[in-house]
């Protein structure tokens, strides 16, 4: 089989030992967790954690059946069945000699990055977006110099409006029309 | 002794079981990770965690000196101790009822959010932050009705260069001025 990439969305307790636990489950197997985020939800006592776990889709299920198991795991969504919006944001400290800033600052306007530091002799700036996205603006700015690269690891979340409504036209047999954007539209935000 | 929040830096080889063992020593404490985030650094076998953990400041020493022993950990900062850029990102999924979308979109530029996806009863944006305007935002699209909320936790990087510069100056006891905006100074981005 195949080793595929897997994006897995896991609602959980916010108890201490189920962070351990759930990556636990996955390194028991040698799996490796590529990426792994965790942040509370609109309830504090549930965090939701995003991993990403190469693996072959049959174990991986499997896994993903034990997690279900978990006394404090709440529910389990690979995403990657599903059209999903994959994000991660990049924080990265560069060097900025005098003769380098006007060019490191027209990169950082072209990925739309945010400077969040600023010294003498550096620069920190601030990327989101997809991996793609944020390997490039590493790429590019790396024949300055890079001092330090701390990347957030991806969140995700389904395309699309998981509504009632949606569920009550897919019984139906009804498939709704989806208005996508071409491409990831974005709102320009003011200078602050 | 006084719970404090502490923000942890750990690079660690990209192996599987690590994150689980790093997890692992904090559970076996009693310690809950309120936020964590795994990416890649520059060289793709190091990994960089950054923890949230609260606690007791002499338990939490303790605890990270247990870390540095572990045999896949390369390094460990606390970064409570230094001046350090602290964000995370957020996606969120907005109900948008005709009527809001304006006001939604309103709330979204005042906080630089960008508008990720779109269908015809929702909106997903994506903003980035410290943690109090991360929560700002989401008290202020929860009227709306929000249908899910995804964290990534905390990344944090430190303040200043850091070069060998800097070292050399404060050995020899003169002290580099160091120019610090007075707010998170932003470069606007163009539109996509």
């Amino acid at each position: 089989m195949d080793a595929e990439k897997h994006t897995i969305a896991v609602l959980v307790e916010n108890k201490f030992g189920v962070l351990s636990r759930v990556a636990g489950l996955f390194s028991a197997r040698g799996y490796n967790i590529e990426s792994l985020s965790v942040g509370e939800t609109l309830d504090p006592s549930v965090s939701r954690m995003t991993l990403v776990v190469t693996g072959d889709a049959f174990i991986i299920e499997q896994v993903l059946k034990q997690l279900h198991k978990l006394i404090d795991v709440i529910k389990v969504t690979d995403l990657s069945d599903e059209d999903h919006v994959e994000r991660e944001m990049l924080l990265l400290k560069v060097n900025a000699e005098p003769a380098n800033r006007a060019e490191i600052l027209r990169i950082g306007d072209i990925f739309r990055a945010k400077v969040v530091d600023v010294t003498p002799g550096t620069y920190t700036l601030e990327a989101t977006g997809e991996e793609s996205k944020i390997e490039a603006i590493i790429e590019l700015l790396r024949p300055f110099g890079i001092h330090e690269v701390v990347r957030t690891g991806k969140v995700a979340i389904a395309r699309g409006p998981k509504t009632r409504l949606r569920k009550v036209e897919e019984k139906l047999g009804k498939p709704r029309e989806v208005v996508r954007p071409p491409e990831d539209p974005k709102v320009v935000g003011f200078a602050d």
